[in-house]
């Protein structure tokens, strides 16, 4: 083989994954959004057959043999190239010690116990949801098995979101976290709750609509390239290739604030993978690095951004234009403070920024004792209640509100949680660098996001998948992963807000 | 080989192949539904790669091997299983012969023209969809020339839709229906114009889709497999097998009519699909027999029991519930006029039964003529607005309220119109027969269409693609195909309405 053959050899095989990918990610991403709930069944089976394929497709011998063949030629390749060779080995390796039976089942079990995750939760029946997540759980530890036999299954987890992230990591991060975090939040606890009536009244999904897609532009989306539908849980996929990007929201009609920062929130996502190289569609370093540095996007545009007291102030008037009577008495400065509201509550996506990552230890604590064999899937919701009351106060009046509110783990997602709490913290950092560089107040301000955006594409997104998270983070800061700047952050900002 | 093992392999051909269709079919809905624009290329880029592979699987040395084998020991096999194995050796043939680069290219020319139609219809702009259309021609003419070399290539096209069907005969057709309906259309122009006052006003899309809801109820979807989207132009599809159907409807806030007998006309499709035998999912049976079959029961759903008097008394009591002031003044006989009220006019989809056939027949002569070579792509819009003059006496103000109305021949769907025609035919021939076993106005007034429903699953429904559709006609009615049923009931019922 020549090195020309095998470049060509290479694009072709990340021509035809890609499609497969995206024929994959739509199946899934159309069951969530217009798919009739008897279509389970017909998508399981679809899936599984897609994904036999491009099991095939990784694991061919003409695939290892060009990659093979690559790997031996490094020097006359790309640092890009290089990357893909190392990327779709290391993936190419792990799919080859998964029997294919596995493999397929895997992929049909995750849309079967999302279908019945969702109609678990409606109805809040944990019970019809718990063989599917045993099924989910067991899988899980059983290709962990086949892919790194003797290591700990939930550490696999962890790196698949996150290239070399472990649970030692994790318990020192969510140590020091737990550290900085538990004072303020006691603190605030001990403070006059802030007013958030201006959140409350009835808010047609109409109207609603009307407010995403004004948010979609303000945050600088490009809607050539990012379309919003609603989901029961909110989320972002990429389709193929960066150029599709899908987000959606969820929207109640007592609450207007929970649909627009799930649209903010989602729209990080989008901008990071729209922001890619576009010389890097159809290749596998096309999108984000890892789930945490999306989610230090994602949570970045929601509230370093979207809950600063600048975007309060920019948004107020197209609140007032679309819902005239709700926002009647109110101001700018009310929508701030009942934004940043902090108060111990039971759903993730609704927390606080200061409550937010207890929110995350519960599940990082239950997923790491579950992978570990610790903890039973049975005995699942009375260990979730009662962590809820233990790190928040909170008590759990039902599954709904509960174990059931996360799709995650209906999908298979284990080990993606920490991504969240991490992408807090990235994000923090990241932060400070950028006000560096601009003026963030006065560009929020302004209502152009161009200069904040434009910051985040030449150090962040640009590069897709080129540089691993701790990389890209020595790149952006000139320095190691620092969680304590996102406590810093969060005790400067709520110090502030309640006057501590 | 065996039987039994070639049994299996032909399964498992059929799943793969299945799986792909899905993926295809799913791309495509998605384009209409929820895709960005911005996404057509990378969807372009998918569905080429996953064509490649349905084409590799459907012409593949042990496919053809596997259908040569079961051909050769046909009386082993049901039935059912000869009809399949009959059914994709066609269909193998027939892709074999078309070059892999031409079967590719067309599939990702269908997306760019798909996409380059919305833009161009918005706009009302045929010089921009002119280019993209002759290209979809002039792919279509030299695959029916690699198919089918010598042959009349228009009638490639038709038989694509329905076995058998080629231009002499529609001209036979086509000429019948003329010589009698424009006798009809002649006496009610000279008669006074009916109101439709009731259609008109304004009724929002929320309360339309309310609507939507009621009528899939009624007319008996089971929407545990149908599920409802919207898009600009309404289609019906089916994801995987018929345990996945998927309407649209497009909402015009000034005439809630319009999506009511969208509605119905794609429930129509579904309850035909969706009614299939349960046995053949995942089989080549799954599914109708041909468009002209398919249309044959969208077109008595949305007409012989959605334009019924009896229909129109059961439907207005909701309309006066979900429209209270709207419908004020009104009553259900000023529905039933307002809703077959006769009018030559732009819009096929719009069109109502008297006129429709006229729509078909000017699509039906431009489409064969472009097939011909006897017109350009370039003078399509002038000839089409020519007999719209002709036929229909109206004149076509823009191209897209004239030729860019439509989306088939943006998809490659050249010669489907037809099966409008002769569905609206073979359904009155299906009604004529029905109505002695069903007392269809009893079971319409009693809210009920589970016997008219029933009638059609044991007569048409059940039997999948088994028989050819001149094989269906036969079984249901015992006779042959006879166009002038159809004319009969035009005359009857709008001799009644108008009092001629």
């Amino acid at each position: 083989m020549d090195v020309k053959t095998a470049r060509e050899k290479l694009s072709g095989f990340q021509k035809k994954a890609a499609a497969y990918l995206h024929a994959l990610e739509l199946l899934n991403f159309d069951g969530q959004t217009s798919a009739p709930r008897g279509a389970a069944s017909t998508r399981a089976e679809t899936m599984a057959v897609l994904s036999g394929e491009l099991y095939a497709l990784s694991t061919s011998e003409e695939t290892v043999e060009v990659l093979s063949f690559l790997e031996s030629v490094s020097n006359e390749l790309t640092a890009e190239e290089n990357r893909i060779v190392y990327l779709l080995q290391k993936d190419s390796k792990k799919i080859a010690k998964i029997p294919l039976d596995l493999y397929v089942a895997y992929r049909a079990q995750v849309v079967r116990s999302g279908d019945v995750w969702h109609r678990a939760k409606e109805s809040s029946e944990y019970a019809l949801f718990s063989p599917e997540l045993e099924k989910i759980f067991e899988m899980t530890k059983e290709i962990a098995g086949y892919v790194e036999p003797g290591s700990d299954p939930y550490d696999f987890c962890l790196h698949e979101y996150e290239e070399g992230l472990n649970s030692d990591k994790l318990d020192s991060f969510f140590g020091t976290l737990r550290e900085k975090i538990s004072p303020l939040l006691q603190a605030v606890s001990n403070s006059a709750p802030l007013d958030n009536g201006i959140r409350k009244g009835c808010f047609p999904e109409p109207d609603q609509a009307k407010l995403s897609r004004y948010l979609m532009d303000v945050i600088g989306l490009d809607t050539e390239h990012v379309a919003l539908s609603t989901t029961e849980h909110p989320f972002t996929v990429s389709l193929g290739s960066h150029l599709d990007e899908r987000i959606t929201t969820h929207y109640y009609e007592d609450d207007f604030a929970s649909s627009m920062y799930s649209v903010i929130h989602e729209g990080g996502h989008a901008l990071y993978e729209t922001g890619c190289n576009d010389r890097y569609v159809f290749t596998v370093l096309d999108g984000g690095t890892s789930m945490s540095i999306h989610e230090s996007q994602s949570r970045f545009y929601e509230n370093i951004i979207g809950r600063s007291r600048a975007f309060c102030s920019l948004v107020f008037p197209k609140l007032c234009e679309i819902f005239p009577e709700q926002m009647k008495g109110y101001g700018a400065d009310d929508l701030y403070l009942a934004v940043n509201r902090v108060e111990p509550s039971l759903i993730r996506t609704e927390a606080d920024e200061v409550t937010y990552c207890f929110h995350i230890m519960i599940r990082y604590e239950l997923e790491k004792r579950l992978m570990h064999g610790e903890l039973t899937v049975k005995d699942l919701p009375q260990e979730w209640n009662r962590l809820y009351r233990e790190y928040l106060g909170v008590e759990v009046p039902n599954d709904k509100e509960g174990v059931l509110q996360d799709t995650h783990w209906s999908g298979g997602m284990i080990g993606y949680f920490p991504s969240y709490a991490l992408g807090n913290a990235y994000g923090a950092q990241f932060f400070r660098e950028m006000k560096k560089e601009v003026d963030v107040e006065k560009c929020i301000l302004s209502g152009d996001l161009g200069r904040i955006n434009e910051w985040n594409r030449k150090n962040i997104w640009q590069y897709g998948k080129l540089y691993t998270p701790d990389e890209l983070i020595r790149r952006v800061t000139g320095g190691a992963f620092d969680p304590s700047v996102y406590a810093d952050y969060l005790t400067e900002k709520y110090g502030e807000i309640y006057g501590l």
